[in-house]
């Protein structure tokens, strides 16, 4: 399924660079490649997941249109491939997600219901939208076609780091629900069995790690209060924690300031705009060399969507 | 040469990649494609020429080690590629060069000499420098095996461009000395016939427009005064100069300001950081519409070394 979703959409993607950067590899002490998703048409690898299952929906599906909620990235990508193929598309958007996510993806053409991520369940609300509608559901993360989707990046990553000679690496990816962890991690046991995906969460915020290291699905107490709001998922999907369970390493959390500073890292050293859930990855890589094994670490950058505000505050505080 | 320079080149350079946004393209009212040489190692498409030179230097040409006159990338292009070939290198920049591309140039282990270039004349300071010694001088676009590694960018503009079916299109180049927009144009002269190079520079600092114009070498009566400081440069090369002459259509020249405007827009809808005068080709496709003819436009994001200072004042004022 993965190669199948990478044959549909490649033509309409960034192959995106992994870059790398003198001064973030004398940091780590180590040689740090990453993959800037960031780069990624609506600024998120989500754009793969949502062109994957919106291309492989039948003329009929297509003709009712398709239905999802997400903080922002998922409801971008599914925007804007939705536009590509003429299918109506409705979002349920938290109304806490940052300005320009809501923006975009109204910008996108897409139909935007908020609500209250503290108060509502997005899954009560989506049934609700749908109650008299037959809309196709694309889960962010618990969908095959959305995983095999986010699995292309697996694909780019292992050509790319062949042609580099990179060859025992841990690939840290962040992670919410864990779609684009269990893609990439399918792809790499296929192409590159010696490369172990790791995920990375925010402090308070890391089901997956916890998960991982008990066996079983892990709930946060939270559902909100972390700049990273990328990845602020309640838990790891019933599709993608099998996966992850089966194929990766331990997961690193990192605290809120630690995201912030490896931002400004990417944006002096790589010339790259993440956002701050879209820089866990990297700041694991960074800032955690001790629990890391290789000499040679990818990170995904998973996405650049972040509030003007944000940006600035962060380079006033850290940029040199 | 361009060829081998690429062979070269290609295992250390990044592939970078050809970016659209749909939002761009509403705004230019055309397919705009943004060629992000910002993401190449030391932040500008610099280092290819860099590591051309020095790559094509024999053994004792590298013994004695190179020198070089910069603004900033190229020479921190010079003392990555001399770095990596273990090379002494000596550059000679004036005093008033962004802050972050003295402390790269220095911090990549180069050995830098300030100048006043409002009183003082580069030449004059290298000839001084070198006087008893017998360093190599690497002009930094007036050198063919420069100009032979700048032009591996037309390579990749065109494989991209291929892969992309982009067939006729305009290819808006930043230029100071020229010697990337000549590279480009021979690049394309041989894959893609059908594609045209146009320079772009700041306005008060056009002189390559002006010398197509009047098909003569035009000065510009100043050497500073604008923000876009890595394409103020007095006049196009005897090398790159004839190569313009014979190649490309008309320049073009844009405001500070619209610069500043394209590098916030690169940065909202790119997720790029592009320094102001590497935004210059972005500003032309943005906003000189009128004066372009394909349906398609390729603008090459020269280089992403800007101040912070400058950076965050440009997003306080025009970011939405």
């Amino acid at each position: 399924m993965i190669m199948e979703a990478y044959d549909r959409i490649a033509p309409h993607t960034i192959n995106t660079p992994l870059l790398s950067s003198h001064s973030l590899n004398k940091i780590a002490q180590r040689k740090i490649w990453v993959k800037a998703e960031c780069l990624q048409h609506t600024g998120s690898f989500k754009y793969r997941g949502g062109w994957s299952a919106i291309s492989a929906l039948s003329a009929d599906e297509k003709s009712r249109g398709v239905i999802t909620f997400s903080s922002g990235n998922h409801a971008q990508g599914i925007a804007a491939a939705a536009a590509y193929h003429d299918v109506p598309a409705t979002i349920i958007m938290p109304s806490d997600s940052p300005g320009v996510k809501i923006k975009n993806t109204k910008s996108l053409g897409a139909k935007v219901i908020l609500y209250d991520r503290e108060t509502e369940d997005r899954g009560k609300v989506e049934r609700e939208v749908n109650f008299d509608k037959s809309l196709v559901l694309i889960k962010p993360y618990d969908n095959h076609h959305v995983i095999a989707g986010q699995g292309s990046v697996g694909i780019e990553i292992s050509k790319q780091s062949n042609k580099k000679g990179i060859k025992d690496a841990e690939v840290i990816v962040c992670a919410g629900g864990g779609g684009l962890a269990s893609g990439i991690a399918l792809s790499l046991e296929k192409l590159n069995p010696k490369m172990i995906v790791r995920t990375a969460e925010p402090d308070n915020f890391d089901d997956i790690k916890r998960s991982l290291k008990s066996g079983k699905i892990e709930r946060n107490t939270k559902t909100s209060g972390s700049v990273c709001d990328a990845v602020l998922t309640l838990c790891p999907g019933e599709i993608t924690f099998p996966i992850l369970k089966k194929l990766c390493g331990e997961g690193f959390s990192v605290s809120d300031d630690e995201a912030i500073k490896a931002m400004v890292l990417a944006y002096e050293h790589l010339r790259i705009v993440v956002e701050p859930g879209g820089a866990v990855a990297l700041a694991a890589a960074l800032f955690y060399g001790e629990k890391l094994n290789n000499e040679d670490v990818i990170v995904v950058a998973t996405g650049g969507n972040v509030d003007t505000t944000i940006f600035q505050n962060a380079l006033m505080k850290y940029a040199k």
